[in-house]
């Protein structure tokens, strides 16, 4: 399966399959000098004998958010510049959204940028390798220091995906079922009935086809992020300030945000778009912790969302909300109102 | 005097007179909620009860390239985020090369590209404020690390540089000269001629403004360096291993590796292009150190130019050569050949 961007140039092709990463990068391999890679370790470990054993030497990248410090970035274009990586050779990034992130902003700044290939190996990286998006971390959170830089190719082979933990599966089902919200309610139901039991990646497959559609077309007119990229962002402002805060797994920290965002646009639209405890009842049975929204600490996550790179301005936060399941819209909140509506969620909890 | 940028889109006005800063600077703030200013730590010391008396709590950058760390960048990314910057705000970058350079690549990422302006205060930065490079140093050479970014606009205001140390004014010249040769015999010869005895300020700033336009031209249509704004590089191979290696003020190495331009496109023509003697006397005169050149080590310089991002091989190394002054071209060399002509440069000294 393959989806082509349709920028007005410099597009790119995402293949999704199995079994296809060596012959794949064969093929793009074959424009370049030389080729580097960058591997996250804990990949690195669980597919050095396998699906990885073609790659010799590759450079390190510690696991997760680790990086995505500035040492971290440090680390990783000095290596690239001791091994002699010149403007025309490309760089492979194979990792979750962390590494592509790391690796993605280490390709778009050495040199001032080299050709790179992100490689996904996680459920969440089918969003994160899509958008162009690098980044690495500040103190001060997230992603707040990057670039927008497209990659040549992204390449998802879903046989790296069949050793995922089931926390990371979790993780990246919160993105799944984000982009369902953003596409349709058949969408959604059907995401929902065939996760009933179990969230399996059997089942996710046809999603995470229908998943890159959807973020594909937020991103490809608008990748700077004036209008539509924007309700990407759905279930992002309060999730990043509980991810940041709680440490916790990003797509899992989405789901909240999604509970949030659903309780919102009920409040401000004064009408029931969301059956709450429907998704509360689904989300909980999957483990995903919508209890703690109870216990955080409103001044806490206020602050946290102001710092979101996002927001506008100080005395209102940006959020996307929803009319409907598909039908987003973006509306900035006065600070005091938010600050009602979440111990409004707390109350509801 | 006002020179307008001719790309497809994003164009930037370089505004270059006496006692404009402040008043322009009043003009593009206004479309902004909040400005930061990025200041080179010598120019405040210098202009803060002056020139510089508007700004209020700037962000001090170390002096030259000890803002172009790893550590300087993050500690200019991580003010700006622990000040509040957002998206829609505006940084001021003043100083010299160096300070342009960090604060422009800081501009870049944070936030993933905020609009900044530069106020270039050197005579040098009349070359690295064109161009919309920005840049780190790695351990493995300068500029290593960067993006291309463009500003929203360049204040050159000549009032900042009535200060400037004659090395400075030396070094700056370099880029002069460069551009000089870059655009024509004339050229060359009316500056010559303005500078026989001294080369002062009043004497330069046509040659500025002209310089200016010189590398406009060579950006304009090729801002990824693929074409001619190869020719921007004419001196520089050999110039910033000098640089790197002797610590030398970049202008300054920049005229050692233009002596070696000359003297290795006379080789490879195998005619009299310059007359080497001429130019020797007058770099010497203003004392422009040409008699280090007679002591380079060819292995440590092979070394140091091999690592250039400009070079596209390891077998070779890329160079910029003249055919006549005005007209550059640019070709492969053998490195065994060049280091022969590195051997034969020394023995002509």
């Amino acid at each position: 399966m393959e989806i082509r961007t349709s920028y007005a140039a410099d597009n790119y092709t995402i293949h999704v399959d199995h079994g296809i990463l060596e012959s794949r990068l064969a093929d793009y391999s074959a424009d370049y000098d030389a080729v580097y890679f960058l591997v996250d370790r804990n990949v690195y470990q669980l597919y050095k004998d396998s699906v990885l054993s073609f790659i010799d030497s590759p450079i390190i990248l510690e696991g997760g958010e680790a990086s995505k410090s500035f040492d971290a970035f440090k680390h990783i274009t000095e290596s690239l510049l001791e091994r002699g990586i010149q403007r025309h050779h490309l760089i492979v990034v194979v990792g979750g959204g962390a590494a592509g992130d790391a690796g993605g902003f280490a390709a778009a700044t050495v040199l001032r940028g080299v050709d790179y290939i992100q490689v996904p190996t996680t459920l969440l990286a089918h969003d994160s390798s899509i958008g162009a998006k690098t980044a690495i971390n500040s103190t001060h959170g997230k992603n707040l220091i990057g670039v927008f830089y497209r990659p040549k190719a992204v390449i998802y082979d879903l046989s790296l995906l069949e050793t995922l933990p089931q926390d990371e599966v979790l993780s990246g089902f919160g993105e799944v079922f984000k982009h369902a919200l953003l596409k349709d309610e058949e969408t959604v139901r059907d995401l929902m009935a065939e996760t009933r039991g179990e969230i399996t990646l059997d089942a996710l497959k046809p999603f995470i086809i229908s998943g890159i559609e959807t973020k594909m077309h937020h991103v490809l007119n608008d990748e700077k992020e004036s209008g539509i990229r924007k309700y990407l962002n759905l279930g992002h402002t309060l999730g990043h300030a509980i991810e940041y805060r709680y440490k916790m797994p990003h797509g899992i920290a989405v789901v909240l945000g999604l509970y949030f965002t659903m309780f919102l646009s009920n409040e401000v639209e004064g009408r029931k778009i969301f059956d709450l405890d429907h998704f509360r009842e689904y989300f909980s049975h999957h483990g995903y912790p919508i209890h703690k929204l109870k216990s955080i600490d409103e001044d806490e996550m206020m602050s946290l969302m102001g710092r979101d790179k996002k927001n506008q301005s100080r005395a209102a936060t940006g959020f996307v909300l929803m009319k409907s399941i598909g039908q987003c819209h973006f509306i900035e909140i006065e600070n005091t109102e938010l600050k009602k509506y979440l111990s409004y969620l707390k109350e509801s909890l």
